[in-house]
């Protein structure tokens, strides 16, 4: 991979384009720059090293977010402010599970964001298994009364990282599902692709017309040993201690700075990251380097000139656990932001970016499309749906999105897990992404292009022959 | 590597000696079986599913003991019996560890195997950190007082697994060498070549001339953690808990069966494994499959026809916490062992065999060496010193050895931590151990090579010229 990327970079260096066009030799010398320039790895370095995880409404957030004002100030973005909002924060207590029979095995368990406890002796039953989830949703109302429902369903590994998405429902539904079936307890095979004993967390959504029963998931290895276990036939049962915390008023904050247009401070390109991360790692990878790549792509675009437009910068205060979005769409629902993107799939190699519908062809878009080809990057066939789930809430009320789909076959091996760590950020291909970004990140901010009215030409009929 | 050892198989099977040597044709013929055999692998699944871990002196040790002898019965072995001998018996309690200051961060930690514990509050404490062990042992007595010393030295990868050798020391003697220098306890990097959040464990020896302090490993990323956060110039405090509890009358079991020889059934071809694991995995690897290699070697070396010399397998009960080696040795003190071998060096492909002093060149060993090549196995210029812990105080005796150097370039990512579980047993590779075993076992039991007369012979002064 190293040297693959030292060949690209080689490559992109000399392929700078010679004519006369400002927009396309700005966003190559950005480019070029980006894969060179050390801010996104220290970024990370220093939000690992000296803060480490940071779950909204712990004591870290509030570190986290003097940390992000201070390095965004450092970095010198202006107006550096932060947006505070309400959550319900959800702390982990201790945890605990094993096999009790057909023979004592602990098991490596972390508990879901969100969980009830259980009660402080655990909770102990006979175990359901199901193979795949739709088993689990096949199952009759009543068929797991007083059973801990175990799902051992494997996600598949792909560049695009499909599987997360697919699977997502049987972490965040998984646990109402078996409840309405009348489990007791809910454990599910870690939405992971690696094969460890690290057990991979993550929000749960409970329905509102069931009980709410402890969840949490397990490592790969334990999963594949309840289903070696449970192919001798002999009945497991399993007991399971999760305690937690909530606390209803607390706060959590989102972080902004800007680089302020020269021509259209009104206009808005808006990028970034979230700040806070799951607790059993150091949060580097998720979002950690994802901030840092939005980060060090706005300070770069900004460097290169004055841009036109501004470009702002926002560090997501609790997108873990779902509360970032809305607050953000409501601070920011008048705002003409052009164009919006936030990096949240870890801090490998760019590969792919989705543009707004009806603004591949638009000849800015023309340009950055040749200013990232020379990295390995294409510009996708289909039209960009959104990009991180922070800003989802203002994409469905009609800003242009843009996404960067970064290789994201090794994410799932460490996301959400205590091996989501500084040492899994490869500094190339971070820059490769930043390189991305950042080229992106400076057409949007010095041109005129015009996403929305693209967008709308694009969903009009079209004229017959 | 699947690729690779399925076209070495294909050749080996392809290139059968077509000659009149019976001892090489029925070897080259226990080769060929065991790379298709699923005696081991069955063996290792077995173990790791329905017994799991199994530390000498707890509750799962008694059904390790009788799963084995079930195995034993059932593979056909004869005389399938126990031998107790006496141990202390070390069980770890809760443990957890966090850096306290320049900020909080929770630690992956295990408490080394012999540690005493702290008091129950634990024990908090400025860090003194070294890079290296050397760096350790020049502190000056007393530079240590009321410090936690912590070892950072990390460990290289390599197909012989040489670094564990070579730092074993900061394991073992590491605790008692900073108590000389006042410290109140321990920690040193894993002994480990992976980057990953999971502790590996061990034992340490307590000197007897120094306090007891307690002492753990951090994983790996921990320490690289450590390592950057010192490097900011902030004093740290770690706050270390370990709790265990020690039994001093414990029993432990090895368990042995054999194939009696049919011309000369005093005359032992001796090889084993432990049976004894760490509790954190299901000592899949260590010593599962290294059990699996010797025990499926003795069965289908003895299936091939009834062997003239008697083939006996020893699985050791208590290797871990070095208890094994003197009491197989004093029960076992006057048998006729014409040679011995231990398995004990996980699941990958062998690459090396060592032979007694004196043996490379005699006609049998001569046949050995041209079965076991096409399967990518040589029989290295050094004669061997030993092969594996439990059999060392025989080797010491003057008992012939022989040592299977299997590829350790992975084994000690996953070796005495949670990551030792059946997912790491690759089949194929498993196999070609075996067959490098089987193929041994066959030669030396139905020759009558005296390799005790070869090493003689080996060390008497050369004639002159």
């Amino acid at each position: 991979m190293r040297i693959w990327l030292t060949a690209i970079i080689a490559l992109a260096v000399g392929a700078t384009h010679a004519g006369a066009d400002p927009l396309r030799s700005g966003a190559e010398a950005v480019r070029d720059r980006a894969l060179k320039d050390p801010t996104a790895y220290e970024y990370v370095e220093s939000l690992s090293v000296e803060v480490g995880p940071r779950l909204a409404g712990s004591e870290a957030a509030a570190r986290a977010r003097d940390w992000a004002v201070a390095k965004l100030t450092s970095l010198g973005f202006s107006n550096v402010h932060v947006e505070p909002f309400p959550i319900t924060a959800w702390l982990r207590g201790p945890e605990d599970a094993e096999i009790v029979s057909p023979r004592p095995q602990k098991l490596a368990i972390i508990g879901l964001g969100g969980s009830v406890p259980t009660p402080p002796e655990g909770v102990e039953a006979e175990v359901a298994l199901f193979h795949t989830y739709a088993d689990l949703l096949a199952a009759p109302p009543g068929s797991l009364t007083g059973k801990i429902a175990v799902v051992t369903q494997p996600m598949p590994r792909a560049t695009e990282g499909t599987g997360y998405g697919a699977l997502n429902a049987v972490r965040r539904q998984g646990p109402s599902e078996a409840a309405r079936r009348g489990a007791v307890a809910y454990l599910l095979r870690s939405l992971a692709t690696g094969v460890s004993r690290e057990p991979h967390t993550g929000a749960l959504n409970y329905q509102p017309d069931v009980p709410r029963i402890p969840a949490a998931a397990l490592s790969t290895v334990d999963a594949v040993l309840i289903d070696h276990l449970a192919a001798r036939g002999a009945p497991l049962r399993i007991r399971l201690k999760l305690a937690s915390t909530t606390v209803s008023n607390a706060t959590a904050w989102t972080v902004e700075g800007q680089i302020t247009g020269t021509e259209h401070p009104d206009q808005i390109v808006q990028v970034g990251g979230h700040l806070d991360s799951w607790d059993p790692g150091t949060g580097s990878i998720d979002d950690g380097a994802g901030m840092a790549i939005a980060v060090a792509a706005a300070k770069l675009a900004g460097a290169q000139n004055p841009p036109k437009r501004t470009i702002r910068v926002a560090l997501f205060g609790a997108e873990e656990m779902d509360f970032a979005r809305a607050a953000f769409a409501k601070a920011h629902a008048a705002d003409n932001i052009v164009i919006i993107g936030e990096s949240d799939i870890g801090a490998d190699r760019a590969w792919e970016v989705q543009l707004p519908a009806g603004s591949a062809k638009a000849p800015e878009m023309l340009d950055y499309a040749a200013t990232v080809a020379p990295i390995g990057v294409v510009v996708g066939r289909d039209p960009s749906l959104g990009s991180g789930d922070d800003t989802a809430d203002l994409v469905r009320a009609g800003v242009p999105a843009f996404a960067v789909h970064q290789d994201a076959s090794r994410y799932f091996d460490w996301h959400h897990s205590s091996e989501d760590t500084l040492d899994k950020v490869d500094a190339d291909q971070l820059n490769q992404a930043v390189a991305t970004w950042a080229s992106f990140v400076y057409v949007a901010a010095n041109s005129d292009i015009d996403f929305r009215a693209l967008m709308a030409a694009a969903s009009l009929p079209k004229p017959g022959p």
